[in-house]
């Protein structure tokens, strides 16, 4: 008999990816855990039969699914853009509203005027609520301060915030978001970001990020920024075809980032080229929904044999929505993912996109005890229910 | 002074039709409540001056908006269709799926197995999910029980959920939701509708109902039944246009219909005709989107001067969503409506479809007081926060 702190007992159904890859459905189920790791899981009669338990939680009709990861988010800001949500909703465009001002640039006046502890306290509020509706991994980018001393206060805002809410949280340095107002040129700010905020950055950032667009940044501009990001250790992602192909897939696979996010307008060349790279593809059918833009193409991507991840791009503007649950849920009614489709591209696969697929994001023993309870004999209730509150979230078998 | 019960106080903004029927915002308000109603609403100043409360709260940086009022749910059921939402991620349709057994028969039969002690505890606790997300008051509709005992079975369960829940509750009879296995026709069936089941229903519903659809029932088999539905004292509804245009509309402008209810399908003439004829036209965004429906045209409705409502279908096949926080995101989103115009389409001009507009749905005086607390200084983040969960929510100012 070994001696563990907590085994989570008779649950219904488990849901995961395994050690191999494979997606599996224990029946009758328990998990055992010990120093915030998974010690064991399966069916509870071997589990029980083998382990003491300091705790115990008592699962009986309900089901597990591992903790979610979202692996792109802009949970760190200041400000409010409810007005521009509004005037959106009486027929004004995204693009519209961002070149008179308004949209990401309202948003890097806000963050550059507030206090770290503001910040820190908003971070730490978002995240919190993030983690009651299931994500116990999160990805905080920057990309709201535009100079070293915001983009550095940014993402420290995000790790104080993930201490006080008890969540998984990896920085990522965007950069190369929107030219900021003080800037002559994209060329002068490429430089300032590589020189001094890629610097600034570099301690509190596991990955570099970029904004690869009409009316942001070209393929050309993002090059030299994503090669020095890439010197200094850091992963590479791109944000691409949100409102047009402008060659974000190529220069991925050319730079080998982790993944292309978006993809709204990704067309069936673009689907090949990004199947056959092994970049992954993270699509985030929130922001696609608020904006009224076409649904990824998901479906086609996964039949291609390509990498699909799903994320919620929480942000003030395009995505207000802090719930990884919902965009599982619009990935089986919009984008034809299947359950345990969706599932997988909420969990184990954006752990691999963020570098932690070793330990973080299935349910399997040795990985951290991230754990989703679902008020449901049947996992997939987790995808079913808009809206879903789960009824208990655990990191590192805390909570 | 006048003694009153509540305040609540130090309000940022507080949203609502205003008694003449026109949308309002006061700023830094308060309301009084005294006796479950609206004693007094405006700014704080002349509101605490005027009354002594025995209970506060204090709402600073807080806005309230009128409790929601879901006119159109199908919130009791008995059963499972988690395995359908999963088989149509996986592109099977949902008449496909009804025409193989699965779809509302699938309910019936769990309906019919079920005792009423748990229809009524599935009805609690759906009702008070809905309550936690703003629900204040709402309609549910038999239609899984489709003979008189089931029927009537239904509705005692959503009364008796009500009460546990503590959400006003009004019952509509939808016996010809489907045609239940057993009966040899749908000519049959009406007569058993007429005969036994508006009958079994009549003191548990205000309202009767009608599933006009191909492969459900056409507008001649639906007349008599309403007709007769009439002449008991019952309001009109119809589900119309979801799949086809099949003659609701017409039926309901002939037969004074409270609503026309979907609406998917609805081109320009039908718009026409509802907005001529007075009846309300009742969208249901979050089935569209579960059933990857085009939106219905609520825009035009509105532009042609047309009364809109907002409801959530919630339902286990193709609405699994109790939120109508989340309608009227969508509203917002994908309907092309304002924030004041969402509000209104969830609180008064619902209340109007299920006639109590004299004292729901609006926050004045003599009013209900049922109130929704939403944490933001901008009411409007009831709108724009896809997923935001009321801080408070009071029905008859209780909770």
């Amino acid at each position: 008999m070994a001696d563990v702190e907590l085994i989570i007992d008779h649950l219904a159904t488990i849901a995961t990816v395994d050690a191999r890859g494979s997606f599996v459905v224990h029946r009758d189920g328990a998990i055992a855990i010990d120093n915030g790791r998974i010690v064991a899981i399966g069916s509870r009669e071997s589990i029980v039969a083998s382990h003491d338990a300091r705790n115990g939680i008592d699962a009986t009709g309900m089901s597990a699914i591992p903790g979610l990861v979202d692996c792109h988010t802009h949970a760190v800001w200041a400000g409010s853009r409810i007005d521009e949500f509004d005037r959106r909703a009486q027929g004004q465009g995204y693009e519209e509203i961002a070149a008179a001002g308004g949209g990401i640039r309202s948003s890097v006046a806000a963050v550059r005027a507030a206090s770290d502890d503001e910040l820190a306290a908003g971070a730490a509020r978002r995240l919190a609520a993030m983690r009651r509706l299931g994500t116990t991994t999160a990805e905080v980018k920057s990309g709201y301060g535009l100079d070293a001393r915001s983009e550095a206060a940014m993402l420290r805002a995000a790790h104080a915030g993930a201490a006080l809410a008890d969540v998984r949280v990896l920085g990522t340095c965007l950069a190369l978001h929107a030219l900021p107002p003080e800037m002559p040129s994209a060329a002068a700010y490429v430089q300032v970001a590589i020189e001094e905020i890629l610097p600034a950055c570099r301690e509190l950032a596991t990955a570099a990020d970029v904004f690869l667009e009409r009316g942001a940044f070209s393929a050309e501009e993002c090059r030299p920024f994503l090669v020095a990001a890439r010197a200094l250790g850091l992963a590479l992602r791109i944000h691409g075809d949100q409102f047009s192909e402008c060659g974000a897939i190529a220069l991925a696979a050319e730079l080998g980032a982790a993944s292309v996010d978006h993809l709204e307008q990704t067309g069936a060349d673009g689907v090949a080229l990004l199947a056959a790279s092994g970049v992954a593809g993270v699509c985030l059918p929130l922001c696609a929904l608020y904006l009224d833009l076409p649904m990824p193409p998901a479906r086609a991507l996964a039949d291609a044999g390509g990498a699909i991840v799903l994320a919620t791009d929480f942000n003030p503007g395009s995505a207000p929505c802090d719930s990884l649950l919902t965009a599982i849920n619009l990935a089986c009614t919009r984008l034809r993912l299947s359950c345990a489709e969706a599932l997988a591209a909420a969990t184990a696969a954006p752990a691999a996109v963020l570098g932690i697929k070793s330990h973080v994001g299935r349910l399997v023993a040795g990985f951290a005890a991230d754990v989703v309870l679902v008020d449901d004999p049947d996992w997939r209730a987790a995808c079913y229910h808009l809206g879903e509150v789960p009824a208990r979230v655990l990191v590192g078998g805390r909570g």
